[in-house]
């Protein structure tokens, strides 16, 4: 049974705002749910419409009806359980170490793929500038799954940032070295850009490197990789060694 | 104006069914519309609410109502346009040249991303099985945007075709062969898996190699990254030369 105050709190946490103010998220589903008690994180509550075996003690579960479900879901098909978690500590990225920083990101989907990626690279810190989607959003969440937890997420002023980082920072541009013929380096900042837009103009200009990713079709258009999957390209390159 | 049949008809094209006995799909938006009109595709029909620069003669294009335009558009916010294509040609993939086969992908919005990234690489030919989604769903048509017109898709058995093909075929597998330590052919079959459920053991039977993306984090969790941004590696691994 839901209280009308705990249906307004859940919902609410749709809302950024919201969650910035409780330090709390909401996750869905079963799997999700259950990478991420297997995490770090600390949980809040649960909330399930069937019997479902989460390894939590009792008082942390509230068993409601599916038309409760619905109220608070953010999914079309609510999907048996919801889970409301504290938000990470956030902090500063490693001096050194190569890191991704994301020059306003807006596409929750990207953003998913990008932490995905970076777990998967061993990236431990992805630097985010104030404007680039929230890694809280429902969206983001349910795409990353337990990835979310094992990268450190940083949001900043990014320009700021990357003036005060020592390392060499990397940005694809159309006109860049070919990133196959390049050395790159196992410690440095390779920031991606805004999906319209590309890396900004401020950010350009804290470039010290431009890299490109070569085409290869016959015909040069001017159609550009998405840049989730340039992402997926860079690191591979990165880390590839040689 | 639109009459009632032509509103069934084009509402009748958001099903595969459908768009197979008509041989026609569905387009929306200014720049993807414009993006095929400079391809080979032909033009069945444009309709429009209110005044664009189509390079097409007069008798393609009718003025609708926005209220029209919501009935038969699958966007949520209809964007000025929409028109009707003819499909193209099917031709059988060359017998030659690198290819990436697809078993079973089910989300459209990664079959758009694979198909974007066969055209930046220059890849001519997508083989699908049968299983995997509609290249002329709307989604598919709005992600791919004229990457679609540039690459051939062709649907088949892919056990079938797997079997007569006289080249190399490769998948992707956790034990397989690390793919930054592995010769790679400038001409093959490369086979990418269902989301869920990988290669499956008919098509696994079928390849001559298994290659792996080595993970780098620490921690070796059990995800996997997403077929969209695997083929992305795969096949930039292949193209890059040594």
């Amino acid at each position: 049974m839901l209280t009308k105050n705990q249906i307004k709190y859940i919902t609410q946490l749709k809302q950024k705002k919201f969650r910035d103010l409780n330090k709390v998220f909401v996750a869905e589903g079963f799997k999700v749910i259950n990478e991420l008690l297997n995490s770090t994180l600390l949980l809040e509550h649960i909330y399930i419409t069937k019997q479902l075996n989460f390894t939590v003690s009792k008082e942390f579960v509230t068993e409601i009806t599916e038309a409760d479900l619905k109220k608070i879901s953010s999914l079309t098909t609510p999907n048996d359980c919801l889970a409301v978690f504290k938000m990470k500590e956030d902090r500063l990225p490693k001096p050194s170490g190569l890191k991704i920083a994301l020059d306003n990101v807006r596409d929750p989907g990207n953003l998913g793929t990008i932490i995905r990626l970076c777990d998967w690279f061993g990236i431990a810190d992805l630097v985010c500038s104030n404007e680039t989607v929230d890694v809280y959003n429902t969206k983001v969440v349910q795409a990353t799954m337990g990835s979310l937890t094992r990268v450190n997420i940083f949001y900043t002023n990014l320009a700021d940032y990357l003036k005060d980082a020592n390392e060499p920072v990397y940005g694809t541009f159309m006109d860049g070295t070919n990133i196959y013929k390049t050395d790159l380096p196992t410690s440095g900042i390779i920031v991606m850009g805004n999906e319209a837009n590309g890396i900004s103009a401020e950010i350009e200009a804290l470039l010290t490197a431009k890299i490109a990713i070569p085409r290869f079709g016959d015909l040069q258009q001017t159609e550009s990789l998405n840049v989730a999957t340039a992402t997926a390209i860079i690191l591979s390159e990165f880390k590839r060694g040689n």
